[in-house]
């Protein structure tokens, strides 16, 4: 048996790739949420307990003596024992993966500038340069994942973990509105339709947890619509 | 057979990653060196022609109809068809895998501060905080790969995707003569002394292309002690 350790539901955009993804298998796994302790960085010292990197998601294998402490190194190390993590074409595959390392180390502007906050709502300000550029990158892989592979989901028929790296990027634009095309936005709106999409969310709401550097960032170039979170 | 699409061998820090690994196992492929056309982003339409995102590297497999354009997709969609990719057992290849997505997300201030440009030596005026940090994680990762698999590469005997991702960073310990400790030191040695590394680095020594923007980040925060590029 799996056991992945997440941070808050909230906040944490890489935690949610490879628990949505196991969840939408339906792989079992235990669930460690450790809250983050502060504002970035902070919780280091609590997550190298389980995490030589200090960073989650963190998912150990007792069975195999095995702690594989990034998302898509996860994501290949279940592949490795469940054939329907990636999809089954080649062709198909090779696009999931490129697509899916394109979001692990790009996007900065979209990371960085509407960071995941899933229980809030915003306008922004305005949209930078960077940021447009990215949303225009992903627009344009999204319709192309679509059109290619037939839909529902970017690489075909099931959910895959490229669908799972850019599950976060559905909250966010939820949370902060971003334009994109209609096939795009219809895309969102599948993903967030999800159970497992819908089960995090209805999680991340009943979190009390607020951390000031998350909450500063997400109103740094936006203004606060509302707040559909619990009260502490 | 793989077309495999690079940039300047002196800056291309990606682009080395899969050249490198596809030598050093003695896959064949062609290589396309397009050089960059300006600074970062600059080269972004013509690199569009081959690359859907517009970075390179990108390996194209025309008998598969396929385009793969991240180095680390690319390591995957070769591992696919040559065994030799990842190390055999599978706590060292989750290792392997989770040390090269660290990388391939992660070090951000050693990527910044020393971007990698192989002919030119220079001394580090100062070493900040952010490249601190990153130099401590790169020490006690690779001494923790090199115990517990017990070398004389990361994940064992053999040369495997995961020496490959970290191979840009012996060029910039060799430009930037960054301290670490003499484990992970030798360690740069033996990948600067491998044929594929020598075959490269002698390719970009010949190089005559100057981009301003790449050789004012090398001084950013450092002193020009000696360049052994050839003069155009
Ligand atoms: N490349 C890593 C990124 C992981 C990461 O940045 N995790 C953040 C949370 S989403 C973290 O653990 N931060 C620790 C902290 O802020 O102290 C991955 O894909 O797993
Ligand atoms: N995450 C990508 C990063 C690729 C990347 O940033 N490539 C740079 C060169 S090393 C590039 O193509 N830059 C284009 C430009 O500067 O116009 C990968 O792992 O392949």
């Amino acid at each position: 048996m799996f056991d992945l350790y997440i941070a808050n539901k909230n906040y944490s955009s890489w935690s949610l790739r490879p628990w949505v993804l196991l969840k939408a298998l339906e792989i079992p796994f235990n669930e460690h949420l450790m809250p983050f302790e502060g504002g970035f960085g902070e919780s280091h010292t609590t997550f190298k307990r389980f995490s030589p990197s200090g960073l989650v998601p963190c998912l150990v294998d007792n069975d195999h003596n095995v702690a594989v402490w990034d998302s898509l190194a996860i994501v290949e190390y279940v592949a490795e024992t469940h054939p329907n993590v990636w999809p089954q074409a080649r062709e198909a595959r090779a696009w999931a993966r490129s697509a899916s390392a394109e979001m692990h180390s790009g996007f900065g502007a979209l990371r960085d500038e509407c960071s995941m906050n899933c229980g809030v709502r915003v306008a922004m300000n305005e949209l930078s340069p960077g940021l447009n550029s990215n949303l225009a990158r992903l627009d344009a892989l999204w319709q192309e994942g679509l059109a290619r592979f037939g839909g529902p989901f970017l690489a075909g028929e099931r959910f895959t973990a490229v669908d799972a790296f850019y599950a976060p990027v559905a909250f966010r634009i939820q949370t902060f509105n971003l334009p994109l095309s209609e096939a795009s936005l219809a895309y969102v709106q599948r993903l967030l339709a999800l159970p497992a999409m819908q089960e995090w969310y209805e999680a991340a709401l009943k979190e009390t947890w607020r951390e000031p550097m998350h909450e500063e960032e997400t109103v740094k170039h936006a203004t606060l619509l509302s707040d559909e979170r619990a009260i502490g």
